[in-house]
């Protein structure tokens, strides 16, 4: 039997015993668990799956101090971070119990009988979301907590009712096995069958699932080329699924020469920071850094980057990836290395901070090999000389998660241009701020366009997350008893709806 | 240069001149000047959308009397059905200026700043819907004003602020154009960029338009074929794009043993008005007829369809198709043919209506071809014994637009097992009614799982339909001058938002 093995990658040691990948016929016996599973869970009175989540969120809370040195001992995070990570993923399975319990998420709508109705009578229709069915979700390496296996993901899904199985990353699977019998206890406890949630492991068994039939929907995060191999898997079923994958991001960051002039040194700083946070290993990370020509922050930039000890990666392969992509924008003929790329020769997989620049001419030219996303803590400063040539280079960057600029009271009036050519290519834009840092709210978008999502309508993080795991149905001149309860006259779950067209409590 | 001629199904002669087909330098400008509105009409107050919306609704009734007739020798539809089409058409237009009025469609929600917040701070983020940018339309043929160039798609790409390229269908090419001319009268006189909607002509300019990148999303109403094509055409580029189908759909329709003994003869009858309505070319047409064993409907169901006559179907294709499959069917071996398919020799494309019967064990048994939509005026009954045999029957049934249970109050306590096998394999849930007929309404669901629809989260009629061309975008800590009006603070589009998890207006 295959195993999933994980490495300590500060030693290189294997970091556990490793996991067995799940054999066809068990993945065959999971997915007929889902799939009954699916009707139960979905006539769970919400009050149920709001138990659920909370109860998930208690428990991984008072199993962080378990749960923590074995995420640091598989990916290498630390435990400050990782016990911020695990905080952010009860925030957030807690945030969605609180999302269905408002209510709106139903999308409850009624519009009664209109018997004189022009062009013609309208029958009492009324229409809610409801569940899809068993979906799957693709696990993240680089936030083994938040977009793993009791990540946003599995509570957005589980907030929308349905069951979930989750292909755990090949980084961490002792975490992921571990995680997962903590909500599968949890299920338990709350008398929910048991296919409600279920890990499995092996990229085989990712690939066997996509294309059964008793999945109906998937979410992925992870890069570009993985997503895009499973999109096509899931768009190419003989019943094509909704898949929703977050993929790679460049990240683009604008400062415009007032800015650099009022506080250079300081937005320097924090960009180096943004950069390096968690060795660079974040989808938000801000790759590319436009300032104006003459900024006279070379020095201070690469001293800040300098200064940034190796950290380690998640595994060999991402360090390896890292180590390559670097060194061939470092030996790209329109780019200056302002820190070189070194490689770490001790034992694990490493990374070491660094720092390119080129300019917006060269950069517009060449885009297609210096736009590309470097997952690891470097970047890339494109010096400007004027808006026209600035607007220029940003239209040859690709859909992003972020874009954010850096500006100052003088430039509101004159940055629109700047602007009108971000927003089409991102899903978050940011004013004075950085991209790192996704906070889980009412009104977060984390998505964008291609190539940065697969479906620039949805996010995976965020109340409306849960949209993605439900379709709606329309009941026409149906009897009180035979209607949701969230359609029902007298409106007994106290939800809001929306009724002949106007909104109501 | 090739035309795209139609004919007059009543008589087979040519119904006009011809349209040429768009060449490719054409739609090539087009796709350009649909990209440059883009921006402009997305930047357009919410009132320019609205008065655009209404003023071509007022323009279609106004002429009405002129398209009608050009409809009706193209479609053979006859001038009644026509006539209700086109205020449905004008009264859809007008709902969406109203939706957009409204609106909630921009979801705007604000989350304010919170310093001190855990886990983590958080930001000062606001969220609303965007335009998507240009759309591209495929027009269906068996509703010339409501599914075509003036339909549900044009107006709610509209209303969420993208412009639109509408390929015609080739059934009715002559209306597309004086259509089409219609509403770009309309769109000059609001002073919008023509681009703003554009008809073009010609499936190799639909083909080469769905994988252009200045394309962002599209919709189509047709076949399962059609719509398969286009969706692997738009999934398969380099930078997939949303792709909205709705394809074809056979309605299943359950009557009770109750609803049976106490009103069968009337169901019978309506349930043949349902069928034949238009040549029995509704996507929404109930296809299959559940009738409990014994119902004694067979002399009565076989009057009532050969009572009705051979009707102009709207193309020789869409005929040659209906009688090829009705003659199939009748010729299954575990088929009674109630009224038997004839075909119809006169000139012109008519379509003569037929009835089967079998019972819900040769279904289940030969359901890959008894389940299978027949685009035309005829359907099957499928008689069951027991609730269970009728459940399997209907678990052979793919995914619907629609799902009828014809039952009496005393079935409301044991029908629950027939609606959790409906409810998953449909969009719209109907009680003691019929599907053909979608109302226009803000609950209306008109879209289902696979094959009804590539995608269930969505609707293409009622106001939802407009997110599917809108994607969200967080603006996060932005100054008040640089934001969208929906999102600044004091609300001055008066909208309804949400605010802290909230709803307020």
């Amino acid at each position: 039997m295959t195993l999933v093995e994980s490495m300590n990658p500060r030693t290189g040691e294997p970091a556990g015993m490793g996991v067995s990948e799940t054999p066809p016929a068990e993945l065959n016996s999971t997915l007929s668990l889902a799939k009954s599973a699916a009707r139960r869970f979905a006539s769970e009175p919400l009050t149920g799956r709001i138990a659920l989540l909370r109860a998930i969120a208690d428990k991984l809370d008072n199993r962080a101090d378990e749960l923590i040195p074995l995420a640091d001992s598989e990916t290498g995070l630390g435990k400050d971070r990782l016990t911020t990570e695990v905080a952010r993923t009860t925030f957030q399975l807690r945030h969605f119990a609180d999302v269905i319990e408002e209510g709106s998420f139903l999308e409850a709508t009624i519009d009664t009988p209109a018997p004189n109705g022009k062009p013609t009578p309208r029958p009492d229709l009324r229409r809610q979301l409801e569940p899809l069915g068993p979906v799957l979700v693709f696990a993240a390496s680089n936030f083994p907590f938040a977009f793993s296996i009791a990540g946003g993901d599995t509570a957005s899904a589980l907030a929308a009712g349905c069951p979930v199985i989750i292909k755990a990353h090949e980084g961490h699977p002792e975490l992921s096995r571990r995680t997962g019998e903590i909500i599968s206890s949890v299920v338990a406890e709350q008398n929910l069958p048991a296919g409600v949630f279920t890990v499995v492991f092996g990229q085989n068994a990712g690939r066997d699932a996509i294309v059964d039939h008793r999945i109906r929907a998937a979410g992925f995060t992870g890069s570009t080329t993985g997503g895009r191999a499973l999109f096509d898997l899931a768009t190419g079923r003989v019943d094509p699924i909704p898949f929703y994958g977050e993929l790679g991001s460049i990240n683009p960051t604008v400062v415009t020469k007032a800015a650099t002039r009022t506080r250079g040194a300081d937005i320097a700083a924090e960009y180096v920071t943004s950069v390096t946070l968690g060795t660079g290993q974040f989808c938000t990370k801000p790759g590319l850094l436009f300032l104006p020509v003459g900024h006279g922050l070379d020095q201070a930039l690469a001293d800040a980057v300098s200064a940034v000890p190796a950290s380690p990666m998640l595994n060999a392969r991402i360090a390896e990836n890292y180590a390559q992509i670097s060194a061939e924008i470092s030996a790209h003929p329109a780019v200056r290395n302002l820190v070189t790329p070194r490689l770490h020769t001790e034992p694990g997989a490493w990374g070491v901070p660094a720092l390119f620049s080129t300019s917006a001419e060269s950069f517009t030219e060449a885009a297609d090999r210096l736009a590309e996303e470097c997952f690891g803590p470097s970047s890339l400063i494109v010096e400007y000389t004027t808006t026209h040539e600035l607007i220029n280079a940003l239209q040859s960057v690709e859909g992003s998660l972020t874009a954010t600029v850096h500006g100052e009271q003088s430039d509101i009036q004159s940055i629109a241009p700047v602007l009108d050519v971000l927003r089409p290519r991102s899903g978050r834009l940011i004013w004075n701020g950085w991209p790192t840092g996704v906070a889980v709210a009412w009104s977060m978008q984390h998505g964008g366009p291609w190539p940065s999502s697969t479906n620039p309508l949805h996010s995976s993080v965020g109340a409306s997350a849960v949209r993605r795991w439900m379709r709606p149905v329309t009941y026409q001149s149906f009897p009180q008893d035979l209607l949701p309860e969230a359609l029902r006259d007298g409106n007994p779950l106290g939800i809001p709806r929306r009724v002949d067209g106007a909104l109501r409590r």
